[in-house]
């Protein structure tokens, strides 16, 4: 059996087949979050410590969720500095990237002595949640705090299960201290998304809730939206690459991977006109998956949600790639810039031979909390407006209703609402 | 019995019992809304036309779901010159404010041959819902369609509720034309929902759904949420007036009336420290309510989710004013502006005695899409980037990739994901 497949684009049922690799909503795991929330709901913090004993095999105590200063002292002494050098470099250089996406409030004045305007100001309090549990990811409390302090938000507070000894693990939260988190919190899944949205004796709600988790997370996001904001709904991760002949088998194959192993549900798709290309990355994928520590993961998401397609021209490529409106595209191309024009949807673009997708998971600066499952259409990445709210601010002069009032008057009136018209007729004396 | 509450704002639980005002989920209501919605996936054209004969009593064959071009024209003979001149001023000023919503994509270039950035692309196609049935609201149209249109999107479709005659309003329809809306549909409620997210034989799929509708097409939005983007989810309409001893009590009341003949539901409420202007609009909503056309909706609007409420200051009106985070926020004060900085949450706050709620219904630029019940916490008014979305650009130099790869490659392997890191590895030839 070959481990990935090799289609051609005129296929288009088989390509079809791997569009659309959304988020899987099982009625069955809606109900158990459902009720994993209810429970939260009604019994709140007692609630968390029996999920984290149920899940994450920790032992907590209400007084034990929160993480403590001493806590935070004790990961500072466990990290390697060299790592944590990396962390301050990273953190730099996404700070300066999102300081970018500031936008700022606006007022025009008129010649009537009117004043319209936009005021932009930051949440209030916003709740992230960072994957936990075996894993580690530190790159995730960067991605979400950054922006959310760059937006200026009060309070931001993180979420992320425990290690079985009720413990987490250093390097996350070194980089919550170092991305200034106000407070930490042991909770994951389902719970933790129903402990922000609704509080608990220990945890204040929040405005909104970012930061992609399991499909546990994904669904309890979707539950509460509306209650708080959310930034979006995150499936499986992705990339799709979009190669020339200029492009090296090794490394189309290690980037491949490097979506692979994140997950079985992952997806990793070439598509490039080459067939030698195309021969030697189905090749170099079988070598390299051979070195993997997380082989069987990867060897799942390449079999079963992965693909190589053939098409006819670059421009071919980017028409699918546009249908997948992936997660990461990289355009392992000669003259990427010239094709970037081309590209209508995907979470962020990798140009050229020296942009593997790894590169913008951890510090080019961009955010790596992206649209997955063809939802770049309409979700952006994580960015600072996701912590800012927008007002609009009207001040009419006297003058300004004199000479706008009987307009409003007759739209009001043209949609039958009378007591419309009358607040400005009460006002001109009419 | 008094038709309006008057509370003291010490008197904290009575006020509680008006915050969130939220949307009411009804488990019956989301079983039917679901229920409307499968019927449209599994029966296309065919159930939109049973529900439109079920719900708005309107006989409709696949064939004239669309509205033709003639009716259009027809439409257009049939409105009054005065109110189209008047939708036109309302389309050019909604147009000016909106223009200055819009952001650009930007790039970074770095000395080392990088160049990092994030483009802004228009949505491609999207779907705005317009309230009709026997009422008509092209102010609705225009505040949906404007924004999109400044966006740039490529494909703006329109739904909205026909008349039992099977037509829709002229002015709707002469407002959707002049917004130039590209596609109008008579098709209403859930079942529009459903259409536009998952395509029927008439109505192709679009990227995101925006405007409010009634509790079916609210819930609807919420279930489709993550297949397709929507706007917010907006529950009724509510205005919270701040006012001192310089506000008129008849535009307090005339003010308040406004808000409170949309719905039964509606809220309406005075925060003041004066207890003989409370006084006053109390006796000026009784007096005027009697004059209304729709004065049993906002009888009931009035009598159950609004009040007048004493505070001690205008500081504590505002504190309170923040707690409710309302959809239309007025200040009726001597100074307004030197109190804008106090607001914390509003979707739209109006400045001064002569910016009463409806010079932002219908003309002043601003949208009339805003959050409801306490969610301007969190969601922005509707506006050009709700029809808009970032795609960041990484584009990593050979020499960047040279000096930042060891980070990248430490970064990767703490997070024990191998295959992250030999995708830069592969590269430099490590």
């Amino acid at each position: 059996m070959e481990m990935i497949r090799v289609i051609k684009s005129s296929d288009e049922e088989k390509i079809a087949s791997l569009l659309n690799n959304r988020i899987d909503t099982q009625a069955e795991v809606a109900q158990r979050v459902a009720s994993i929330m209810q429970e939260v709901r009604e019994q709140g913090d007692k609630a968390l410590c029996f999920f984290a004993r149920r899940f994450d095999k920790a032992s907590l105590e209400p007084t034990s969720l929160k993480v403590t200063p001493e806590e935070i002292e004790a990961a500072y002494q466990q990290v390697d500095p060299e790592i944590l050098a990396s962390l301050r470099l990273a953190k730099q250089r996404i700070e300066n990237f999102h300081q970018k996406q500031l936008t700022r409030s606006w007022f025009q004045p008129d010649p009537e002595g009117s004043v319209l305007g936009q005021l932009i100001t930051p949440l209030d309090r916003v709740g992230i949640y960072v994957p936990g549990g075996t894993a580690s990811y530190p790159s995730s409390v960067l991605m979400n705090a950054i922006p959310a302090k760059v937006a200026g938000v009060t309070q931001i507070v993180m979420v992320t299960p425990p290690m079985n000894d009720g413990k987490i693990n250093p390097y996350t939260l070194v980089a919550a201290a170092e991305a200034e988190v106000d407070d930490i919190y042991k909770v994951g899944g389902a719970q933790a998304v129903a402990a922000l949205a609704y509080g608990t004796e220990t945890i204040a709600p929040v405005d909104k809730i970012t930061g992609p988790g399991n499909i546990y997370v994904t669904l309890a996001k979707r539950m509460v939206y509306g209650v708080v904001g959310i930034d979006m709904l995150a499936g499986p991760s992705e990339v799709l690459v979009v190669a020339d002949g200029t492009a090296k088998p090794d490394c189309a194959a290690a980037d491949m991977l490097s979506q692979a192993e994140h997950d079985p549900m992952a997806s990793a798709i070439l598509l490039t006109h080459d067939t030698a290309l195309a021969e030697a990355v189905s090749m170099e994928l079988e070598r390299q998956l051979a070195e993997l520590p997380r082989q069987e993961i990867a060897r799942q998401s390449l079999s079963n949600h992965s693909a190589i397609i053939l098409t006819e021209s670059i421009d071919e490529s980017l028409q699918w790639a546009n249908r997948f409106a992936p997660e990461h595209l990289e355009l392992l191309l000669n003259e990427p810039v010239k094709y970037l024009g081309k590209v209508k949807h995907a979470g962020a673009v990798f140009l050229g031979h020296y942009s593997p997708e790894p590169v913008g998971d951890y510090l080019a600066g961009p955010n790596h909390v992206l649209p997955t499952g063809g939802t770049a259409r309409f979700y952006s990445p994580l960015n600072v407006d996701t912590f800012m709210k927008k007002t609009s601010v009207i001040g009419f002069s006297e003058e300004s209703l004199q000479k706008l009032g009987p307009d409003i008057i007759r739209l009001a009136e043209v949609e039958g609402l009378q007591a419309h018209a009358n607040a400005v007729k009460v006002r001109l004396g009419k």
